[in-house]
């Protein structure tokens, strides 16, 4: 392959000759051949977004020429278009701080500015120096983690919360279509007293308005920026006035409301908003694991299992069973609900593991921060448009069940006290019989009584 | 031993005969032999809570006679000022609705009300039922989750927050004494530019300040009581109102802005606001980990390793090595830490196993939540009093890694460029000499100009 | 409280009068006051083997007397009968060393044996030092993880890996009684071909010889002990042969075949051993789980759901609903397993943590350890004794959802091919009639073809 | 795009025309646009070892032609050769049984032999049929797990064992070579008596020994394949022999001792040989954790910490400080540390989630399971040849810190006791001075005796 030679404050290097990338790129890729998984894209598009308002506020501090900014701005603006993706190929397992991607950023930036402005790669002399112009007054050790929170926040607000809210919405219109359909409850995987198919529906609802609430929670320490604080968090060769203003640059770029972190020694030394999201994300993950079982377990069947409700047949369930129908949205899901769980781990150990004035675990935790919120938020939407929108009630199988269950009982304590009512439910259970044969046999309640107090319509909660 | 008979819906069965428990609380000690560890105290008073308010609230709603509901709130008082915590022999390991526990409770309640009043615990009548009195107008699946909620937002609003707001304190009032204690940062563990002692410090406050905030968030989830839900959230044999009203008294009794659940399907069926607050603990943990792991690295030593600062000294710290003197209470921190998040791991996996109207981890859950609780309120304190207190800077030992730093060059980027000040720091170390030797010694940077520009309590920061 | 001055090279401190601990186990006692669980009484007892055999060592070495030895010995034997223990009252959050739990050993053992020689506990000088005597030729950082392995090994194979065996027969049992039961199958929670009870179970069965291997292969790690590698693992102030003569009498004081470690610097700096058996346990809950949960699922019901095999009813199963009996053993069964699970990521935590010479998280690792441990062997026991003995087939059941099973139509394949099979199975299903019917009336199988190839029984494989 | 119609048994789909794969690969392309992550190519090539064992086997037994086997035959060996690797277009987050990969393949190979054989994808009838053929004697039940397995074993063997026994092999090395630098020993980060650097590398060596082994261990249940099992375990539809036979083939095909599992029911219904795999992997990233912590912590500085070694340098550390150099490789071993501990909670909640017949958390395990396998392989490359192999002793600075070190005064314990000893370390530490200072302003120790019995050299373990 025909390179050209690169150097940087080690020495020379041959990188291939066409790509934008520099010398400290190539580095990191000759010396980190490890798993294959790319810093994730939307890391990509944040440091895009830090390095375009970076160069308007250095240059509005008057430490970048207008025309250095300007030539920054637009090879930022081809990034965020998706232009450049394949200048980027370094992997997550690289060096702790990201350094090696924060320079992957800065070296194509100022590789294809001088590109742009008709230069050549070749060139000895460059329009843009990666460090002194496009790095100004910034370190990787404030801008990775910038770069973490705005591709962490963006990704939450528009790709996850919108998804897990149509699944809830989904949820609570087929919780209000069935809200009158009684069904059997059940607790301990065992017979219960009766509720209706919306009422245990709009469970799920609530626990999703409240995974919902949980990650909003968090948006808040998301939004803070560590930009400003450059090496240490001191803001050592920064403008005066740097950290504010860049942050409303980047706020003013996402429309979303960043703010620069008012402590920016956490910023750099920490990741506990990663922690405290991913923790977040977790209780998400295990709502929605027993909201998929439920489901699955619901549409057991179709004949020797629950089947109260029938869920989308949608590919054959079987290599070697004709005619199999399985539920495997619901088990897409939770395998995504598994693996959230596991990142969640991988993050914590990353986020303690910090010393002194920096977390050198940044790569793995956005990495798995990312693959979580981006996991949580395509499976909602698949199980969403792919399962959740088709859950109709199996009618016949519900009143079947309804009918059998000896749980009933429980409308006669009121009337003839808990033990009683046990002798009752116990003889219908060992003789085979009906609650109201048992009733009837032990002289406890009269068919009339057992009719007028064994009401599973009325057993499943008042119009308040 | 001496035993008497009690009989439940089961049959007979013969219990010590001094013990106020009864039949089915028996039956769960012997089936039940596993661990040892008892269900937590804290959950025991707070079922007594649950009680009493249920009591008062059936009385209100003329379910419940004033003397019944008299006696049970003396009980409950009896409880509540920890007189009958040796009639609670039941583990943690049991049914996992926690019925047992709920039974427990209330057969200690009817035997103990019946013998107050003069009455014999061998009385085949009793003046209160168990089951028809006690646990009126309640099922354990949301008398037992009530508890839960009280016990955890009680121990963390009364316990947890408290002993972290005053390790934060002591931290800030450290941070604001050494502000101005200039000394050389680390990234990557080697030398950086430098930060002030105090800056240093502060990052840790700032870190248990969004700490204590993500644990406030999830209250708003705790504070909801899935009471009046009975069997499976449908309030069935409920009087009407009683889910507010006894959240009312739940929250008149504790002094805690307690209220009824939203949606009682979830409160039953899920245990997400305890993983929610679990994920807030466990990044807490993270937090305090990175603190306790900084602590015991900036006192490394005492001669041959970091020392920049003095910790107290507590206790003789090897049984071999004479005089030795070890950073106990950081290691004890950082192993509650390890535990917290190992904790948080059992709750994640139990609160995603539950079954449609019921998740049956609740003591697993409870009893994990209560110990991260206690563990970290505890470390919390006695970190900060018998370590935190007496962080003192060792400032022999900070001036002279100061004086030795490399990383001063960066000082120099702004005036020679990157590639320059990497030149100067490279000779430097290469050739075991000073900044300034090597700067001079290139020809970059004149005596005068070093002494101008490398300030290191000028790198710090400015006041703004 | 009456107290007694004793001192250690920190100073002087008062002890209660009457106790055997000296100044450096009450200074523990007071600077941590974190959480209240004990170091494990398991792990006290393998002390007194470690100080017994060590005793033993050093008066062969000509390094102790044999006066001193033989009363070593004598108050080591009292340990072990179990008679010191209120003796021992430090926590697990202490150092991470154990250095204090090693010391409090060495305190009550030297003060104990003044004592039995008729001394006083306020006699100045006592015939044997903690350190000097008790603690000859050791180091807590040795011995504590020597008596961690001792302990750890030690209940695994007298505690866990019978009751784990046990239940493996009660399950093997259980199969063979039941391999001719022909029932459904089910794959995704969704109708199968047929299996009998007995292959079902002996899946079980399987999961555990297995999971028994696993934790049988760790076994060669634990039994190498760290002793004789004193404070950093090279044995200094050892006598020559310490660390083979002290584990040749621990593996004789023991019966358990320890030998010492290879490599002291390892045995002292890193926890493998315990992390890899944490692994081999945490395995072992994962299957237990699986158990557990086919377990309630195949009794469920009584009447709406599979309730295919009947378990033993051993309680009350409902505060409120009468007559319900509930899979309690199991869900203690599984509530253990997700606790083993957290435990084992407390414990990689710890594991990880370690620096230089020396893991200091040694306390908090083994009480998960031993939790693990503990917990397994008494919940696969009582799981056996009060339900696996228990289980019986239902054969109605079995019997009505075996007949009306659509995926018996798998047995056509080899006869008409995927695709018409398949087109048999929909028609049934959704026709609502037999695959008989259906087969029939596609004109694809004979009444005759259809009675000779689809026959349950011989869809459960061959006896080869 | 351009496009052609086929067909399964759900009715007809269009799939883009030039493809191999068929319908219902194209439905799960369609229903799962979930994350973006490939099933494993690993598996995929398991897959084509599958197919062509079950072929060759299904061949033998008669019950396929000599043709169909040849072109299925050839058609694996494309796979293998890596040619048809953009056929797999189907994501991890599909049905938990893979089924659909499983298809995928199928598909893919009738259709490519169709093709090879001069056929036309348009065409009707195509020479093999997916299920009937290639799937013939296999269920995705038997046949996924049977590739899971293969391709973990394979993994394991040829990628990770080699890799971490070459990174084993050079501490050794570098262990030998430094067997006699004396330098400072430190526990709980403080300063401990010596050791020499080789001994310090060797506990690494051990650490790695054992892991080795804890995964070795693994590896005969890993050995055990589920092919033969099909739907359920049974083996229906499968030829007399089949499982034994074509567990052979396997085992020919690949050179790895594969054999068929004695229990089909456990290979289909529980993964628990990939859950102990996993812990092993834990137990080694945890290892790898502590090794990469104390090398990066050995190698700090340059000058205001330890730096007690000297590792490569790689690039250049930093994007604003010039000259700075960073621990980079320990950073992405450790980052790779953190992400397996975390795949391990992942498998775990897999593992565990089970139903009945069939584990549905196939694809996610085996994604995790590979992911760690490979990570932990390539980061022991990667920190071998770019660190480990170029340690090297800093003795300037290992003697300067042994010569500072307190804890000398250990060596004074057998002549002068603990107390006396502890008296002069303190001594020394307080007043500043020389260990040898303080003990003859003690009057506790000659100048002669000192220089006698405090030798570091003579402190870190005899020659036996």
């Amino acid at each position: 392959m025909p390179y050209r030679i690169e150097h940087d404050t080690m020495g020379k290097i041959a990188v291939p000759a066409e790509v934008y990338w520099g010398a400290q790129t190539e580095r990191s890729r000759q010396n980190f051949t490890i798993g294959g998984q790319l810093m994730p894209r939307e890391l990509i598009r944040a440091f895009a977004i830090v390095k375009k308002a970076a160069a308007l506020t250095n240059r509005e501090a008057g430490v970048l020429s207008d025309d250095a900014c300007s030539l920054i701005a637009s090879v930022c603006d081809e990034i965020l278009a998706g232009q450049l993706y394949d200048q980027f190929p370094l992997v997550v397992w690289q060096t702790g701080s990201g350094t090696q991607t924060n320079m992957n950023v800065n070296e194509v930036i100022a590789n294809r500015a001088h590109v742009l402005r008709g230069g050549n790669l070749t060139d000895e002399k460059k329009l843009l120096h990666p460090n002194d112009d496009v790095n100004r007054s910034q370190s990787s050790n404030d801008s990775f983690p910038t770069a973490m929170h705005i591709a962490a926040y963006t990704l939450i607000v528009e790709h996850l919360l919108p998804r897990v809210g149509t699944l809830c919405d989904t949820l609570a219109r087929k919780s209000e279509e069935t809200m009158h359909v009684v069904k059997i409850g059940r607790t301990h995987l065992m017979d219960a007293t009766p509720i209706t198919l919306g009422q245990e529906l709009s469970g799920f609802c609530s626990q999703l308005d409240h995974g919902l609430r949980a990650v909003r929670h968090t948006l808040a320490h998301l939004a803070e920026l560590a930009l400003g604080g450059t090496a240490v968090g001191t803001g050592l060769n920064t403008p005066r006035g740097f950290a504010d203003r860049v942050a409303a640059h980047i706020a003013n770029l996402t429309g979303h409301p960043f703010r620069s972190a008012d402590n920016k020694f956490e910023a750099l030394a920490a990741h506990d908003a990663m922690v405290e999201t991913s923790g977040a994300l977790k209780t998400l993950a295990v709502s929605l694991m027993k909201i998929a079982n439920d489901v699955r377990l619901l549409a057991s069947g179709p004949r020797c299992c629950i089947g109260e409700i029938l869920i989308p047949e949608n590919e054959p369930g079987s290599s070697i069973m004709p005619g199999k129908v399985n539920p495997t949205q619901a088990e897409a899901l939770s395998m995504v609900c598994a693996q959230v769980i596991g990142n969640d781990v991988a993050i914590n150990v990353s986020g303690m593991s910090g010393h002194f004035q920096l977390n050198v675990f940044k790569p793995v935790i956005i990495f798995n921060l990312i693959n979580s919120v981006q996991l949580l938020g395509d499976a909602c939407d698949s199980f969403n448009r792919h399962c959740a929108v088709g859950i109709e009630p199996n009618l016949p199988a519900i009143q079947r069940n309804l009918e059998n269950s000896l749980m009933l009982v429980t409308a006669l304590n009121p009337h003839i006290g808990y033990e009683n009512a046990a002798r009752v439910a116990k003889t219908a259970h060992s003789r085979g019989v009906t609650l109201r044969e048992a009733a009837s046999s032990l002289g406890l309640v009269s068919d009339e009584q057992f009719s007028d107090w064994v009401r599973p319509d009325r057993m499943v909660g008042r119009e308040e």
